[in-house]
């Protein structure tokens, strides 16, 4: 497998500031080999013209539950409690390892037309969603979500453990298997303990939610006397490669914790705000040097995987939560969807910027539209007027995923008509 | 002229809740003659195929400067002082007819690209943008902004009256002009008063922006000791049918005198967000009865003309402000940027809903891609997933101006080329 992308303007992602290339990209197998001039002994198998299209990095979409679009249109505009235990948990009861399939192979279809090459995932039949991976040839850090609710939920640590010794680091690496404890107040202190202990065993990051809400925060303080940052790092769970979602209520005792203990924060703007969660600190977590970086959150809330919207979000948001047009510029909204998401992932030697030896998780934006005229600022451009539809192609560990909006190796309408069917049969079940 | 939609999914907007009809819909010259089945005299001209495509009203974009499209990208996530008087102003001055003429051209281009058929404008060199709106075939309310800093500036009045006689109700009533005084900033009392009178004497609407920030409201009431709102009133603007974009920064008593006097407020969540300058109580004011519409203000602030952007943010957004997941919620977005946009602009006996005997402006959407599907609800996928791309047709007083994704009355390319030359003259110059 070979690949040259010709007169391409490569955005790399590479540093503090914008840096561009404009260069000719070669791939051969998994990796970039050369940014730059053709060498003679390069034959390009397949060639792409980057003329008018910018190249960035694949996007990272850094949390997320994508199996959930099965659930996607079915309960908005109502209150979380009521979407959480009235609507979506008593479908979740009756999901099988089909329908998950189903699902995660409906969102990886819509994440590649997006522009996203590695996600990071939690839910439930792993299985489905790594087959789904392995399939579609799109990056993932899995995790299994655990909760504690009864003594039997033991044996999902278990079932954690089994995933990660199928399917960690296969397909070439593109499967990464976390360990994923849901959420301060789901797991209990002793159930904590021994995630995180088998994590340091076996090397695995942790995926978990923290501080999405403010009855969390209170829940938690009436339990413990502290925080959902102060419980969790209690835990011991911060001692391992941590990616917490939402820490939308952290206070700035939590900002430290979080900044002291390398934890990566996860923004989901979109997310946060259709629950009317509000506004996570993002401009104050960054000025802590935390690692923040971008994700969906599920389909069943957000609505859609659409990475182009949750820059646009982060940007646009945190500037009237700051009273500051100057918080989170277009260029801090654009790492966090890339490198800051591959750091989250433990994947930034590897992917999430434009480099040679990288691996090549690349996509084409076509800039070929009136909303990107006048051509004075790519970055600028890109959050403030991009759509995640102007993505053209995509390339993922060196393999085309899509090509001039078509996609390559998935069967896209028979994907959304399954998905249709499973979730009608679904509801109408419920 | 005449035009068959077969087969369509009709979201006619003309309830309090979503109404659907499945059915053909037939237009002769400029209206919408049946809808239903094809009466056995109709012989369309043009036939589109509906399948798989929900039928909507054109868009109306109530609040925008289009012209400062040439601009975009060229300023972000500066201060608006920094903004207006560094950057934006200067140019301004240069600004010549045909600048104005080549950015309303691009943005008409990206406007109907994003299922737009109804545009507000407040700008100058209004004769250039009233002539790309009768070339192009969209619909807009045109006004000339009317800022008072010298006594030379009463001969905007004027010009306001000849660009009225020379344009409104022209291209078959396509053209509106309205009077544009600025802000209350801008506009000394004893100006107001004059253009309150004046558009009395003409019957034009009133297009004024009000307390969109914070130093606004600080800089009037050490004036005046009123409210922007207050003061506006007090000058008699709202004897006139008034259109008020921003009113971000409005008490309860401000509500109640929008209220009380029919005054129309133009919600624009992506510039208020962008310049930091919060979030307007869209609920609160939706609750007191007043019609808040949608708009994107100006591409030099926004940056893009996207309404469904525009839709998704106001439904996201003051979700977060209110605390409450179940504000705005998605049915109210899409009235705000359909029948309740129309109605600001007095057009809402021609346009912004869907019946029988209404002028044709009509936007197809596409709904099979990826992040339509399952199709559970199709209002919640219009504002919660949907992207400006998704529209595949539009149609503007019973004429095709976009086809399957393709420009009928524009030179796409040309139209970005000469932007794109013009704007870099500009700014080379400056």
């Amino acid at each position: 497998m070979s690949l040259l992308i010709k007169n391409a303007t490569i955005l790399t992602m590479e540093s503090d500031k914008p840096e561009f290339l404009n260069a000719d990209l070669g791939v051969k197998g998994n990796r970039i080999i050369f940014i730059g001039n053709v060498p003679d002994n390069f034959k390009a198998v397949t060639e792409i013209d980057g003329t008018g299209k910018v190249v960035l990095p694949g996007l990272v979409n850094s949390h997320s539950h994508i199996a959930m679009s099965l659930m996607r249109h079915y309960a908005d505009d109502l209150p979380f409690w009521t979407w959480l235990n009235d609507r979506i948990m008593p479908l979740e009861h009756k999901l099988t390892g089909p329908d998950i399939y189903a699902g995660s192979m409906l969102s990886i279809a819509e994440m590649i037309r997006s522009g996203i090459t590695t996600f990071a995932d939690m839910y439930f039949f792993v299985d489905e969603i790594a087959q789904a991976v392995s399939e579609t040839g799109i990056r993932a850090n899995l995790s299994r979500g655990l909760v504690f609710n009864s003594p039997d939920d033991i044996s999902k640590i278990d079932e954690s453990l089994e995933i990660f010794h199928k399917w960690n680091n296969s397909n070439d690496e593109r499967i990464k298997i976390d360990l994923g404890p849901h959420a301060p107040y789901t797991c209990g202190p002793e159930y904590l303990k021994k995630i995180s202990k088998i994590a340091g065993d076996i090397g695995a990051g942790i995926h978990i939610h923290i501080s999405e809400s403010r009855r969390e925060v209170e829940e938690i303080y009436s339990l413990y006397k502290k925080s959902p940052v102060e419980y969790v790092r209690d835990c011991g769970i911060f001692e391992n490669r941590t990616y917490a979602a939402h820490c939308v209520k952290v206070t700035d005792d939590d900002i430290s914790i979080l900044a002291n203990n390398n934890v990566s924060v996860i923004n989901n703007p979109g997310s946060n705000l259709k629950f009317g969660n509000g506004f996570a600190p993002v401009s104050k977590m960054l000025d802590a040097g935390i690692n923040v970086s971008l994700g969906t959150d599920g389909p069943a809330s957000n609505n859609n995987l659409n990475m182009f919207e949750e820059m646009n979000l982060t940007a646009l948001v945190n500037k009237a939560a700051d009273h500051s047009p100057t918080s989170v510029p277009a260029y801090t909204a654009l790492q966090m969807a890339t490198i800051n998401g591959a750091k989250a992932l433990g994947l930034d030697s590897e992917t999430g910027s434009i480099k040679v030896g990288k691996k090549a998780d690349l996509i084409l934006v076509d800039m070929e539209k009136p909303h990107f005229y006048p051509k004075l600022d790519i970055v600028s451009s890109l959050i403030y007027s991009a759509q995640a539809s102007d993505v053209c192609s995509v390339i993922c560990d060196g393999r085309l995923l899509m090509r001039d909006k078509q996609l390559l190796t998935i069967d896209e309408m028979k994907v959304c008509n399954d998905a249709d069917v499973l979730a009608k049969r679904l509801i109408g079940n419920s």
